[in-house]
């Protein structure tokens, strides 16, 4: 279990991707050509404040497989392991 | 049935077009040159969460063709096939 | 009646408009040159959804003449004819 | 009276301005030199919708004197007249 | 008494200002090398809408010398006198 | 006392800053190179006005030290001192 | 204890990060290439307010281990430390 707990409506991705190699054996970065990505969801904020002072539901769980779309999504490296920061609004689907 | 929930506003959408065959038999990416969009809604999410706690109720089902305007819509790639996720509010009309 | 439903607060708008004739016979498109627009409604949409669960209220009906101001309306093309999409908050006047 | 019925918190204005006639006998556009501009009231909306499900009151009537400023207010031309369409909320003062 | 009623969150402001004199007895415009600015409240309008329904409170009554900065006040002449127009929430302080 | 009342959630700021000397004893205008700034406060506006009708409290009361940013504050001058006007949310701490 | 309060969402934080040293000895500025940061509390604002008159409650407490992202994050020196000064809304994941 990793220690990491998001804040707000943050959601911590494992990214997940098929390594390309090219015909000279160069592996390409996983998702540096496609756009959205896909990842494992690790771990789930609260979940963003309304203004009634309720929080939204976050609709992931952990182990979710989830396709995003974030511009620039925040790295945190722990362990070894490259996580991303995704919010919840950046969240497109749930592959299942 | 396609195995991707999409989440909060997101429909997902299977794009439909007429291919476009030029004189020289060059065939023309579908929707390349007419903005808006049609497609036939596959999946529908939960619905944007208001201020006051509840959700906006999503105007389409499955199977619905509408029409929508997006600037880039996200695609997704899954067997073999490429479905766009599209906001509620990009939605202009359904066709009957 | 056509077979097309708008979503949310967007109309569905038949564009009128006195065709103009140069000197030289040449028929120059319609409104190409004034703004704001004038059309015809033919579909209403349910309205925009409020942060308090409600609807706007539209205060267009079918068959209404409106006056309407956007930058760049979104265009369907169906059965041969070229409808409008305009949200309500385009929409500037009846023409009674 | 004019047929016309302004929707949402747009107000029908009948510009008003005194004519400058320059020593060349030139008369010069009303208000191209002035900002803010004036003018008679002669139709109002209903008013904005609120969050609450309610409209904001117009605090202006049919014939009320306004002053206002608007970068670019559209305008409609009816029955040879031209007139401007404008928010209430540039709406700056009524003159009595 | 002016004639002259804000509406909204305006408030009709009289400019104050020491006129200063060049030494080549050139006058300067008052306060084109001052900001913010002062002035006295001539009329206050009946306050911002909120979305509850209700007014805010106007925090100024007529007669209070008042500071406000606003990149480009709108200007109303009437009778003579250049009166500028001013939002509740560019208004700084009252000075007692 | 000085006799200056802010409006909304404005705070009324006198400037405290080192002042610096350099090598050749030309005095650097105080708070001229560090950012954010630090003042005494002086007084307290009445709070900004929320969507339901009440004040957001003001979290600062006179006398306080204030650690505050912003880009460009407005200044007031009276009987020879310059206040600053700055916004509530401007402010980031208060140093015992 | 230091003595600073911060105010609304604000988030005292002390910045950790290992210092690097490169091959000819020259000590990198901690974080200067890694974003987003991390840092302990050191001290914690009230809240955001809400448009309902509550407070948004804050996620974290004093000793608590956070990564964050800010652009450029308001920095405080007191006592010979340098402290950053950070929105609860820019906090990303606390670290266990």
């Amino acid at each position: 279990m990793v220690n990491l707990t998001p804040l707000e409506d943050h959601v911590l991705i494992l990214p997940i991707g098929e390594e390309q190699v090219t015909a000279s054996g160069f592996i390409l970065p996983v998702d540096e050509k496609k756009k959205p990505s896909k990842g494992e969801v690790i771990a789930v904020g609260a979940g963003k404040m309304l203004d009634n002072g309720s929080r939204a539901p976050m609709e992931v769980t952990v182990g979710d497989i989830v396709h995003f779309t974030q511009y620039s999504p925040d790295e945190i490296e722990l362990d070894g392991k490259k996580y991303l920061v995704v919010k919840h609004s950046s969240l497109l689907a749930i592959e299942k």
